[in-house]
């Protein structure tokens, strides 16, 4: 009879326990020339260049355990990281990630943990090849990607020119309209809504529309963690250009069904979640007019001469998130 | 008059003017194709192949900000994370950082944290290519350090044979000896006191002997973070090998004025210090017996067949350092 404890927690395996429960979870994909086990992993690089993202993930601020199970902060974690790497027009190869870890976290959060960065990392044939475990009274995620550039140049955030067309490929506002609907507290029982929690709870990001971008001649591209808004305006300074967004172009993301009926549910104007809200990691990019965009890239707007983002015939307010106000 | 605030915070500057104040402060290297400031940066990796490790620092856990300052916790950081990739044989190019800061943690104490990230990067002629700030009720410090192997195999820690030495380049004892003395609270006062808490706060690895191990033809190699008996027993334990050390032979390590000034100090057992103090980052390697060994590695024992790590004519006690025992 198990009366006053039955859950095993990290702190019962100890370091070295949690490390072997980890990496025996954990395949290792093709760019891996050294797994975990040593000082450092070895990846290939195959170009003789490697692209480098690092993002920290905090529990309270990143996440919360009683809204998101460890398989979706794992899945979550990992898309954040690797969406960086794709925006760059890298295919993504590999993860290095450092847990901080509360030694009464159950061993079953973490095998979530675990197998949600596995699974997000199969997604694109990239694997998590090494890390570091320590103890620390939150979770805390340290994910670092790699990934290959295939020969192409980066696509930086500095490239859009006057006349360039904008295009988003991915999901806009979902994770803003589910995040919202946790806030409020209401229920969540038709598809619509609980497709939109789902999206708060694990991003979508359209990798393979990274590297597609760069082969179809983008001139810019960033990934949409803080905001459309926020984030074109890093690609309208960096630039040295005005970006005009079009409102009715947004009909597509204000429309989509995990947005709209969070909205409808809660009186909330959809277009501020696809303008303002961040966390979707989909991937705006910025094309010269003659290319020829495929379905999976929405034109969102242009580029003309001046400074900021403006969206045509809207005040705008709320422009995103900054991590200390 | 400033009479209630006078010290400009990280919340005052807000995300953006971190970054930004961050960014200045770090000059980049040859092998930084792509620097700071966009979704990922962009590294040389000439041989086709890149090294990569990580490590996650928590106040209070691994540094503490009244014991260390914020230069000292940067430089430390940094040295444990190029030691890492060093210890694989490769030459260290580049750092990405992921920083959790509290807002009120002051500018200043951020700009020597950034300073002693630069200054170790300069060391071993690597730079901070990138990185990501969020805000933490803690200090966090998710360190990802990048190498290049220059075409050389990876030293791995499986490679031990019977009749292999066992060879340490670099300090042992140093931070174990200084962090003692912080715990005591004891007076430091004299140059030797001052050198053992200088060597807790402040790392010192020998970057350059990791190309030239694996150049000597090391058949094995690692860093000591957490102790040299606990790091060799992964050697031992990954080579399928018995490591016996020789106690005569940390003389020269025992007697090193911050160690033996420490252990008189506080009527301590240098040798415990030397065997089981972590946070040096001294390399640990073995070799075939034929290699002639420059001055820069003292042998300290020899691999036979069997298991485990002794110590001639010595009981092991403690073993090194466990996260969450």
């Amino acid at each position: 009879m198990c009366v006053r404890r039955c859950v095993i927690t990290v702190g019962d395996l100890g370091e070295f326990g949690v490390v072997n429960r980890i990496t025996a979870q954990l395949p290792q994909g093709d760019a891996v020339m050294l797994g975990p086990g040593d000082d450092a992993a070895v990846i290939g690089a195959p170009d003789g260049r490697v692209a480098v993202s690092t993002d920290l993930l905090i529990e309270g601020r990143h996440f919360r355990r009683d809204w998101s199970r460890g398989y979706d902060v794992g899945r979550k974690a990992a898309a954040q990281n690797l969406a960086d790497v794709a925006a760059m027009g890298a295919r993504p190869t590999a993860l290095v990630v450092g847990l901080g870890l509360p030694a009464d976290l159950p061993v079953s959060w973490l095998d979530e943990l675990t197998a949600g960065f596995a699974d997000e990392c199969g997604v694109v044939g990239a694997s998590v090849a090494g890390g570091d475990v320590t103890r620390c009274d939150l979770v805390v995620l340290g994910v670092t990607a790699l990934g290959d550039l295939g020969g192409r140049a980066p696509v930086l955030r500095s490239g859009a020119r006057p006349g360039h067309v904008v295009a988003v490929a991915g999901r806009l506002g979902h994770a803003a309209a589910g995040w919202a609907l946790l806030e409020a507290g209401v229920s969540v029982d038709t598809p619509g809504l609980r497709a939109a929690v789902a999206g708060h709870r694990r991003p979508c990001p359209p990798y393979a529309s990274g590297a597609e971008a760069a082969e179809l001649g983008a001139s810019a591209m960033l990934d949409v963690s803080d905001g459309l808004l926020q984030d074109l305006g890093h690609v309208a300074r960096a630039s040295g250009v005005r970006i005009e967004l079009d409102p009715a172009a947004f009909t597509v993301f204000t429309t989509a069904e995990p947005v709209a009926a969070a909205a409808k549910e809660l009186g909330a104007d959809p277009l501020e979640w696809v303008l303002s809200g961040g966390e979707d990691h989909a991937l705006a990019a910025v094309f010269p007019a003659e290319v020829s965009l495929p379905e999976s890239w929405q034109v969102v707007g242009r580029v003309a001469e001046g400074s900021d983002v403006v969206v045509r015939g809207r005040e705008i307010g709320h422009r995103g998130w900054d991590h200390f106000r």
